[in-house]
């Protein structure tokens, strides 16, 4: 199984890392996709949206067929969703892919590729307005939303909830379990400040906190 | 003021990158430290220990003097720790430093670097038990823990919580709730699985499920 990661220019850093470092570990350690690969259309060095620099494995030419293919946000998807070339190569593997992922703003380009016709979906809650003017889909104010071989989650951090939720459905909650322990991920339910109590954030953080 | 995170190879992506989101939020949006920078000892490619290649922006020549130096965890520290450079690096900084964080096992790096005399401190749950074998430190089973100006973080994930707790001491809780809601970083408490219920997890987390 390959487990492909779709970079560009001004993708946000964590959208990526999260999931990355989550469905690393469960290839590593529990027998997950035996290749986690990093794409490129041009295969060349990746500025991402807070400064990193990252060399992706392949460029569109050299990818081998995946098996799922996850596709973060990040401001550089403004620039993609009219990128056909970036359009077609989804297509081209979604058709062979057994699910297909994004995060945050991502799922305006897996919208673009004609991927999330009549599905439930979610992405950053500061995008959602948008997101609800797009044609034949359905807004879903949780934090990850599944629907058939389609995942979309929330903003930035929230996908490493998606790839945790995606392991308990492919090989059970218990090796999930060891995942999540593994990256030590029990964040406690800390809220600073009040910026969590504006009514413009999702519903799943809304019913929470009590903010109806 | 400069926020430098150390890389070397085999250091752990998420580690890193996610409180590179964080504070690279903080410094975007919320008037935090003007500069973020990837330093490494020979500025060449680093290879994380899930495969991912990161140019990094400066090396021990030429990075500047840092006002926050972040080390973080991953297999490589195992080879880092008998590193002089590395080690004679991170002291020279640290003199000048306001606060120096480690995630992970970046905590044994800080401990040879001598930075840990004294000091209350954490780390990965599965290297508790050789932090406690090195002298003059005390381990505390919490997620983030605070002492003086050195910061230290449980395992791998556990860095996005530690630099939010920074930001919230450094530039107010308000501040750091802005921060969280950019990143919407609300996760649910989901334990999949049985494996939050071993008993060689930390107390905090022993805590909060009811194991003692």
């Amino acid at each position: 199984m390959n487990f492909g990661f779709l970079l560009f220019d001004d993708v946000e850093e964590l959208d990526f890392i999260g999931p990355w470092e989550i469905v690393g570990v469960w290839s590593k350690h529990f027998e997950g996709p035996e290749q986690c690969l990093l794409i490129s259309q041009s295969g060349e060095v990746v500025q991402c949206a807070q400064g990193l620099k990252v060399i992706p494995d392949y460029n569109f030419e050299t990818c081998p067929t995946l098996d799922y293919l996850l596709v973060p946000g990040g401001h550089g998807t403004r620039r993609e969703v009219e990128n056909i070339a970036f359009l077609n190569f989804i297509q081209k593997q979604a058709a062979n892919c057994q699910h297909v992922l994004s995060v945050c703003t991502g799922a305006f380009i897996l919208q673009a590729a004609g991927l999330l016709a009549d599905k439930n979906v979610t992405a950053h809650w500061g995008s959602l307005k948008n997101l609800r003017k797009l044609p034949d889909l359905t807004v879903v104010e949780q934090r990850v939303v599944h629907d058939g071989n389609i995942w979309t989650a929330a903003g930035i951090s929230a996908g490493i909830d998606l790839a945790l939720a995606l392991i308990a459905a492919q090989a059970g909650e218990e090796t999930a379990g060891k995942v999540q322990m593994a990256v030590e991920y029990y964040p406690a339910p800390v809220r600073y400040g009040k910026a969590h109590l504006s009514p413009e954030l999702p519903a799943y953080l809304r019913q929470e906190v009590g903010v109806v």
